[in-house]
């Protein structure tokens, strides 16, 4: 079957369906749906919808609580602790953005805890619901496997734990940085792999911390952190605030979920979430803003680059196309979700 | 002269000393030799004592307000938005760090903007302060000289904006990271030219994006951002949050420090500060605090490496001998501050 391109609802309505499938309440099944597919409208397709075979596995393994409703903890007027109750990411998430959302906009900041949450799609999918409410947000999360080692070290006791941070601006493009703490993804080294392309000399490293640049030692090998020591720091700080902090998973305690299907993940997550009316009126904000990003959009690029881009600027861009003209499966992609719909016994992708 | 030992309390007795002969009232002089001095016992030398000759400097040229009262702009229970009046930088972040750590012990989670700052010296040492009442610290300035390009770009619109992160633990040592968001500095890149040591190829690039290796080069090119795109993007967003939120200097607007010594730098500052006991009781937090550090410090180093360090481990090892053994002035340091003391005509490190 060939690639072919759907509109934005038809996939939100085939994902729900399915996930209500495996017992997700129609609410939830929904929200879950959208965050992947806009995970998929930004670009961002390894957190979109090709984790839903494995978020419905997960479910029918045991592993994950499809009724959960997410809860409190413990609140103040500006923080809050958020038991997900091993629910789906991206309904735990939601939760917590809107509860995040409500009380930056009440009392100018909030910083909410998650625990008992799972895998929420792109980090960068809530920063940019944040951001769309005038909102500044700064989001962690510890990943759910292991593939970095300590800087000078050699055991795998830290994930890529992803940064996501959003700034809003008016009439330019918002800022909405979503990173991993590792120069690349497993995911990208594995598409290099399979399409012959050489692995990057800062990708992957050996027990001596030397480049691992042969494909076939690739699984031997430790993600590399940016910077080295930097990016190391970066992500041992992630999981002590979205992890230790919240009493979720971290280090150790990290069940990886491609192995693991049974185990609940207690992943963790915070959000950071500022209301910039608190140090200057909105207008004055977005405007200053506007002048920041546009003398670096407008500065000149290197040679041979087209034009400099903002963080966010190419999925915020891939958003609004998507929103336009559909989003496009490709054929494996599709060809995944057929399975899954089959295998659920629902309507598919390529019933009209 | 050679080097030579002394102790904290003399270091600072005489950089306070120095600082009053500039008209800085004994109260900040002393809190800014301090906050100097701290640098130099963490190792920082970069962002130490060696800063001084500057500081002085631009107070005489009239670029930094030696009478400067830090003062508040506008206020909420748990934000701040403070104005330095262009006084010494490390008196304005002393000023902030007590306000963000009082607002965060009174509701648990504090925000303060802070704009009309100069260099603060290291923001670790401000980090620490906070990790020391066992609060979580989050920092950010805007550096004083842009030496860094958008990705992809040319032009040098960006600084290296330092993060400044601290977490405490309980008998481990606390994670205080403190870094640029550079792979490098250009005081890194000088030292490696003065030592005929080759430069790294992540150190500095051309307008091509191609390493610069030759040191005839070196000034002709920008500094590398960690791990490329996503240095950028973090450096970006230091700039909107530690000076564009705050009305203080980010990208075309930074004075560069080094070559202006007259126009005010506006430097923006922001600190997040937390009370992890928002989130669960202190002893717990301290306690699973140390069992990760203590995970990672006890894992397997690469071949090589003696051990595992964690983010300012060495810093605080290096700070407690200070404080027992004092602190060793190299012969060029102690040249530098020798002829500051004889330049403001007071009382040398040499005096007994």
């Amino acid at each position: 079957m060939a690639a072919r391109v759907f509109t934005i609802d038809r996939l939100v309505a085939v994902a729900t369906e399915m996930l209500e499938k495996v017992r997700v309440a129609p609410a939830d099944a929904d929200t879950c749906a959208r965050r992947l597919v806009e995970g998929d409208a930004r670009g961002q397709r390894a957190h979109g919808l090709s984790r839903l075979p494995a978020y419905v596995r997960r479910i029918e393994e045991g592993g994950l609580n499809p009724t959960a409703n997410p809860h409190l903890i413990s609140e103040s007027p500006v923080t809050a602790l958020v038991d997900g109750e091993n629910g789906l990411g991206p309904v735990v998430m939601t939760y917590s953005t809107e509860l995040a959302s409500r009380k930056a906009r009440q009392a100018g900041l909030a910083w909410i805890g998650v625990r008992g949450s799972n895998h929420p799609g792109a980090g960068g999918v809530y920063a940019q619901l944040l951001v769309d409410q005038n909102l500044i947000a700064i989001i962690g999360t510890v990943a759910n496997v292991n593939q970095m080692a300590p800087w000078g070290g050699i055991e795998r006791l830290l994930g890529p734990n992803p940064l996501s941070i959003g700034v809003p601006a008016g009439d330019e493009p918002d800022i909405v940085l979503d990173m991993a703490t590792t120069t690349v993804s497993y995911g990208t080294v594995r598409r290099a792999i399979a399409a012959g392309r050489p692995l990057g000399m800062d990708w992957l490293m050996d027990s001596l911390g030397k480049p691992i640049v042969d494909p076939a030692l690739a699984d031997s090998g430790t993600l590399v952190p940016i910077g080295g020591h930097k990016g190391y720091g970066i992500s041992m700080i992630i999981a002590a605030l979205a992890g230790t902090l919240n009493g979720a998973a971290a280090g150790s305690d990290v069940v990886d979920h491609y192995q693991d299907l049974t185990t609940p993940t207690n992943t963790g997550h915070f959000l950071i979430v500022a209301n910039p009316q608190m140090f200057r009126p909105l207008e004055d904000f977005l405007g200053e803003m506007d002048n920041k990003i546009h003398e670096i959009r407008a500065s000149k690029p290197q040679d041979g680059v087209e034009a400099v881009r903002i963080p966010g600027e190419g999925s915020d861009s891939l958003r609004r196309s998507a929103e336009v003209s559909g989003i496009e499966m490709s054929e494996p992609a599709l060809g995944e979700l057929q399975a899954l719909a089959t295998h659920l016994k629902v309507s598919d992708l390529l019933d009209d």
